[in-house]
């Protein structure tokens, strides 16, 4: 297939996954709790962990409709964390749109992050397979890690002695797993053999790190227009990513200082980005995010070669592709 | 039994599962989770719901302790509901201790309210039961009703035109449908009849009726010192509780002028709590709400009345009564 190809499959998957997702709140009382959701649902997004889902079951060999529930099920996860996340760090926008705490009030995203919780349940606990305990068990899982992840980037940011590895622990629990529960479970409905289970996980492991890493380096080594937000934002913010904690890793004397003083001040000031992007290029620090991406891409696609060709597989290797190579 | 003997049964399943519940958060990181979430759970309650999940189990000839980790789950479901209730009532103290919200921050509290959902699917999903998809349904038609009454209580506070039809919609879904959901996977997991555990859930939905309309109560004809808090309390900050609405329906004139001031102006001040307890007593609105309550514990109970004669059916009785024979 070619990519014309690939991307007619995506937008036809993914206009099923709307349909399904938009039929499940079509619910009118009480408006406090279902319009701020379906205002969080209809804002589109790539749908990418819903997709991961229908992909991985029909690479081993599984119905893909057959997992449309749990897909459904996973974007919602997905979109609780968003609207959560979004009020615990104070964002402003979400996908072009105000976050719902902006829109509404904190009160009512608390409300609206909870239903989409039971909701996510809902939609999963529609899935007919024999597989429902384990697909419950990756799913809560997901769900328990995701908290601890978010629980530790919260800490983060007031601690001043974040290493790398810390991050890695981090970005696994927060961004990996949810990724890694989407590719499991597909493969759980899909009847894929234990084997072939592991390989999804992992598959979704390494996804989920080469994405995170990706989306560190767009931060400072992105095009400021198709990235649509500042370049080195990550900096003025203070956050502890994993550009910066390689280059702090690597760095002495007097770019050492200067990336400490963006811990010790919670940020540094958007006059002193370009320094921090030259120190960045000396230290090889965004050659090293580039190689740990490719790795993980590779390592991600290792385990579906012993998987049957098929052209869901085929998809899965361009859409891991795709999220990698990506700009914005 | 006589009630001595009831007490000690209950104190002795409270501990079982006070230790089952604090075995499951035994984790030290992220501390920022856990240790909230610690916090709250060892914050005591009288766990109600849970001991409805085992006495439930043992009404219908199951082994009460095939039903221990659903009944945490049910606990920990109801204690999520506390914590994230809490922030968006602004309330500063809760069992005697400072909210979570005000010991840390509202993030940890909506954090910890997050993961607490994740660790009662978690506790749930640890049951051995043939009834699982039957129990994981119950359980998440609770959690959507809880959160579907909480937006409805959020929005009477605004709105002038609450009848108590829709009051008493939205207390079957906010205290109601857990305290049912209790009873009914109970039942399940007891492996108790289908007319048993319907007559299980409607002993939960009257219960939990008869407790809310209680509590309604208990604000202004409780006594002040045993309820540990201001008698007239609703009144001042303008909640349309059951006993409000019944009022509000039964008077006309000056009195209902009043009444509504309460409803317009958002609570009436202290000075006039006496006054509507004065207009209460007239309406006999106070003995309606007592009428109430006995009606709903007789219809409670008479559901169990065909149940077999066991020392847990005498047990759910005794609870009943107590709950609703509380002045605190």
């Amino acid at each position: 297939m070619i990519d014309k190809d690939f991307r007619k499959i995506y937008a036809h998957h993914k206009s099923i996954i709307e349909k399904r997702i938009i039929s499940l709140v079509d619910v009118d009382a009480p408006t406090s709790v279902y319009e701020p959701i379906r205002y969080v649902l209809g804002s589109g997004g790539k749908r990418i962990r819903a997709m991961l889902v229908l992909l991985s079951c029909e690479a081993v060999g599984g119905k893909g409709r057959k997992a449309l529930d749990a897909a459904v099920a996973i974007e919602i996860l997905h979109n609780f964390t968003l609207v959560h996340d979004d009020v615990m760090d104070h964002a402003d926008l979400r996908r072009g749109r105000p976050t719902v705490h902006r829109k509404w009030n904190s009160h009512i995203a608390i409300l609206a992050g909870d239903e989409l919780i039971a909701q996510a349940y809902r939609s999963l606990l529609k899935t007919q397979s024999l597989h429902m305990q384990e697909i419950l068990h990756v799913f809560t899982d997901a769900f328990i890690q995701v908290c601890e992840g978010q629980g530790l980037d919260k800490e983060f940011e007031h601690r001043t002695d974040v290493l790398l590895d810390d991050y890695l622990l981090m970005i696994a629990k927060k961004t990996g797993r949810v990724i890694a529960a989407a590719c499991e479970i597909g493969g759980l409905i899909g009847e894929g053999t234990p084997r072939q289970r592991v390989a999804l996980r992992k598959f979704g492991e390494h996804l989920g790190k080469a994405f995170q890493i990706q989306d560190d380096l767009l931060d400072i080594a992105g095009n400021e227009g198709e990235f649509g937000k500042t370049i080195g934002g990550d900096l003025v913010e203070g956050k502890k990513t994993y550009v910066f904690l390689t280059a702090l890793e690597r760095t002495t004397g007097k770019d050492r200082r200067l990336l400490q003083s963006l811990v010790l001040r919670n940020g540094i000031t958007k006059a002193q980005i370009a320094r921090a992007k030259e120190i960045y290029k000396r230290a090889g620090v965004l050659d090293a995010a580039r190689d740990e991406i490719f790795r993980n891409t590779l390592l991600a696609q290792r385990g579906l070669s012993s998987f049957p060709i098929s052209s869901a597989r085929e998809m899965l290797h361009w859409l891991a592709h795709q999220l990698v190579g990506r700009n914005s």
